[in-house]
């Protein structure tokens, strides 16, 4: 199994005109996030903000599905949010791993924006079969805020198809994100 | 570009128990299935509900981004929800595209189970190479009814990790799927 952890941060992100803001947690980022973590090995999904409203909320949702009555209506379900932990920074999650790793994790991120420093899809899948502990983190709202891109480990290349478009939900990026870096074919 | 229409249907599609029900629409399948067909370059996706309340609703939600405030404050929005095309049925949407192209499209479906028939993502990449129009569908609820996947003309392998759990979110299998066939690596 890889050695991957996802986290989806909702700070530092930007909104439509470029400015830093804390975004407010859309429920089904929990729901389809965690389904693609648990059918791609993820070991956590931290979900990140640093607002204790909203992390109440998310806690309040994740207990509906693991331990409330969501539990018993579908289990499929129970076992994808129990790999939620409610974070309130980066540094947080990362702090966990390496609690869990007894090693820092490297940092991964993903931009819509092609980087002179990108690294490559096929180049990425190499370098987690050598078994080192990382997390990949995504931005809500415009994305990641610009400072948090560039001191990553890891940028990687932007999703592109065959049109001049990208502006693929967050929910729809990390399906294809782990599918390009731990999908079987 | 691609000859490919994508269609999200709400009937036939089963419930936990198998019965086969009239799902209900879900707002974020409009955006996430338009965003990520607008990426790669399909041409138009069906929305396929025979219950004119919820045609109404979706007609509503599409009219607010792409000719309402929606389409001024989000234009990359509007251009993806601009590819929706309400329908009742799937044959409906299959004479559509019929109307389209002068030919009636192969039909392909996606399955979380394996047939002794399904097809691999590369060797489908390859037929659609040819040219020809394919209309992909995406069931709801706990997926498509049987007898609409047996007479598909071809079925997709199911989407596969390194895990033995396979219940992604319509929204991310539709783009997993995508990208597997269309997308540029």
């Amino acid at each position: 199994m890889p050695n991957l952890y996802v986290a989806l941060t909702h700070y530092p992100v930007v909104d439509k005109r470029g400015d830093i803001i804390n975004s407010a947690v859309t429920n089904l980022d929990l729901h389809d996030i965690s389904r693609a973590a648990k059918t791609y090995g993820v070991k956590y999904f931290y979900l990140v903000t640093r607002l204790a409203d909203q992390q109440d909320l998310v806690k309040k949702i994740i207990s509906h599905w693991t331990s409330g009555s969501g539990a018993a209506y579908n289990p499929a379900r129970r076992s994808a949010l129990e790999l939620i932990k409610v974070k309130s920074t980066i540094p947080e999650a990362a702090e966990d791993i390496e609690c869990i790793e007894s090693v820092y994790p490297k940092t991964v991120v993903t931009c819509a924006r092609k980087y002179p420093t990108s690294t490559g899809y096929k180049e990425f899948r190499d370098i987690l079969e050598i078994g080192q502990p990382h997390l990949l983190v995504f931005g809500t709202a415009w994305g990641l805020a610009e400072p948090f891109i560039s001191e990553a480990d890891y940028i990687l290349d932007p999703i592109m198809g065959p049109a001049d478009y990208n502006h693929l939900s967050v929910r729809s990026a990390a399906g294809i994100i782990l599918d390009r870096l731990l999908g079987t074919r």
